[in-house]
């Protein structure tokens, strides 16, 4: 927590406006449950309006025009980003240490770019090369030839295989391996005989992976996780995939060999796709869904296997009002039977 | 494997009693199949009577009045929990080692309690700080102002982010990840800008965590595992997720961002749960079963989404008659067509 | 890249023949699209046949009796398994450094084998022992008494726990864990007591697991991975679990505790298997999909809970006509309705 900052200079910063006391002092950023006098809280979900309504926080961060009476707020029209932009300027970094621990391991020819951070027993294989500013942290392991840009941290225990080339401005999280062997083997009898893994996985710039996921190399070429992609925790790259730039991928997805992913695609929770898949631009898999064929561009899909969105509600709601159907069908049997013998009766 | 014990003394260790000769001596334990005379075998599971009728076992530990004629029994009204406290009896856990290897590294103001032992390549980030009779493995990682309790194991490789705290008593298994970044991003224009995640995550008392798990920190406050759960490998606990006292998740398991989820609630395994939900205490959740909805307590759901289990259970039994209703209608058709014909026929 | 080879020697190495002119000389391996006039590419897959007839590859590794005018073509009767020898032969592995880095840890009594290579901040345990020609990583941690035979590769990372045993010719990638505590606890009162997991993994020869992938030990005895076996990334094989030989796991599935799976057993990714079952030789159980009891041999099976594949798709395919088989029974109705008014009317 470094500085005070005026509530009207937050509201100029993040392009946003004042109602109230652009006077107020604000130290911090706090929920609406807990935030005091010096803090900015936030509404952002309508649903917590009576907490809004309740809050002891100094200023309220709200949505374009919202109305909250006899508070201070600060309305900004992408409430969410400005939060974002809030925090960094609250809450700095804190202060990188650079240069190389003494215990960490640097393997011949490897460089380290300027204010380069390496923590303890973190290890450089022979060629690696990381850029300026870029942090390489406690244990962490780059493989020999291993490339990473400027203003990149890869947190402790991360291992990049050789060859991986990481860009700038990503963060690389605890635990995670880039460039293992991808799946690859040749059956024969019954046996599975290793297809050698000779390519190598490729993280583009501004891009995010977190604790203990994989992204593996194929047999040749690039596995690519596209610029700006974000990916959460032990989520699953496959060999050869192709993910365009910006897409999302929340916790424990997966995608399968050589699938190649559009730009701006979205993966909820444990969802997956098959391989040699082709995924739209745009397009947005649902939590626990599975995709197993090619999707045009823009597709909101749910389901195993994955069908349009609106058809696997409308087939979830079928499914619960099986048992009405059943009792309907039940029913005409019996009005049938009985006009049949109606019929014969005549 | 320390001492002998007379059955009899293992039978009043645990609130049991002896159906046979209490003077046996048991020096080990052992499955069914495995047992020999000098063993305990166990039956806890009445399928595998003929195995107990077979066994070449000292003894049988079994639920109470279970009657095994010519066996010598221990008799225990809670055989599964019976079973526990005499593995730790006849099987103690091997030497500790305290003491502060001499290839970790202690940063600046790290301090650690009575007893505590630390091993090589681990390191404790400035001002972490380990109980006494704690142990940090072999590459295990502590950021810095990390704090753990008393008679913790943190296993070869976790990583705890800075400010992470961890109970006492608790287990950490290898390649364990608290405290990473929880997958928070501000998306604008198609961009996702990443929202600081400041927050920290606490472990409370009592709390084991399976291999390669990882349990994320939000953006503010806490993300907490409560006193007593037991979390199995490859989970995910995203940023500000409350998990109750005593629950229980199996192996890849995962709990979107903010859910709160009450005491001793049971995800079963590749079970998930979407974000910002409340599920109700005492609640079960079903393998590969996804909660898209607030819970109130005791549920016991199953499917995708998860519904009542007895509803999902009814589902998929009308599920699998859908051939059969489909030749029911096909058979009203045929029969209502006749009919209507022999009608207009009239 | 090693040597230049002619596409005749090629072929008599891999048991194939060639279509063409076997002097041609070959120099590497490349995609249908990336290859030049020294590589050869390969069409395992006839939908890439455009692209074959289109690539500037020297020569193509086609399936036998495939026909490509005006190419010269390696016909190999297993052309995957062909790739995999070919790979191997212009592509050998980098040299290994024999060796034990003077940055490792070694602890009393652990023995490495002749030419066994250990990286910087590994950890041999007391009593470790690797065999001949085999490499542990950076960082890779073995326990006390952990053993590992000859030719095998311990990736960075890598945590054995004590008493592990992994066989000849294995790769264990980064961030796996053998023998963490099995997810075993004794129930009473709502509080979990721990089962003391006194069980060993045994990992047999040419066996293949998969980045950040967990294997656990149990109460008592032994996990098994069996000989063959290949695992994925972020597999989750449980306490007491045994899988025969000849396996394959994809990514993200899990097996829970005791089930026992028979020998070429297929699970593909993000597929799952309750505890206590028994899946039959040679079963293949389909992506997403969850066993809940048992297979016999050669099943095949999808779905939650899976069921033979056959009748997942036709229940699929119900499910998708479910609004036309409403509708029917919709029209079935008023039909019925107007019957019966007709015959009142009468």
């Amino acid at each position: 927590m470094a500085d005070d900052f005026r509530l009207g200079d937050l509201a100029s910063r993040v392009g946003g406006r004042v109602a109230g006391d652009p006077e107020r002092i604000i130290r911090g950023v706090a929920t609406l449950e807990e935030a005091g006098p010096a803090d900015l809280a936030f509404l952002t979900n309508p649903k917590y309006r009576k907490a809004a309504e309740a809050t002891r926080a100094g200023a309220i961060l709200v949505p374009w025009e919202t109305r909250l009476p006899g508070r201070d707020l600060l309305e900004a029209p992408e409430p969410y980003l400005a939060l974002a932009e809030i925090l960094d300027l609250l809450y700095p970094p804190g202060e990188r240490r650079p240069g190389v621990s003494p215990l960490a391991f640097v393997g011949e020819g490897a460089e380290t770019g300027e204010d380069a951070e390496v923590g303890p027993f973190a290890v450089l294989g022979a060629g690696a090369r990381i850029g300026r500013r870029t942090t390489v942290g406690a244990g962490a392991v780059l493989g020999e030839g291993a490339e990473v840009g400027d203003d990149t941290v890869i947190h402790p225990r991360a291992v990049l295989y050789p060859g991986t080339r990481v860009g700038s401005r990503c963060i690389i999280h605890a635990g995670v391996v880039l460039g293992a062997d991808g799946f690859g083997f040749a059956t024969s009898s019954g046996k599975h005989r290793k297809v050698p893994q000779l390519g190598r996985v490729v993280v583009e710039d501004d891009v995010e992976i977190g604790a203990n996921s994989a992204v593996d190399r194929g047999m040749l070429g690039e596995t690519v996780v596209g610029r700006g992609t974000k990916i959460d925790d032990l989520v699953m790259v496959a060999h050869g995939v192709r993910i365009g730039p910006d897409g999302l991928m929340a916790a424990q997805a997966g995608i399968a060999g050589s699938t190649r992913v559009g730009r701006g695609v979205t993966f909820a929770g444990q969802s997956g796709a098959a391989g040699h898949l082709s995924i739209g631009d745009g397009s947005v898999v649902a939590a626990k869904s599975a995709v197993f064929a090619d999707l045009p561009a823009r597709s909101f899909v749910a389901g195993i296997p994955a069908v349009n969105h609106l058809t696997w509600k409308r087939a979830q709601a079928l499914i619960r009002s099986l048992p009405e159907l059943r009792a309907r069908v039940l029913r005409l049997e019996a009005r049938l039977t009985a006009l049949d013998g109606k019929g014969k009766g005549d």
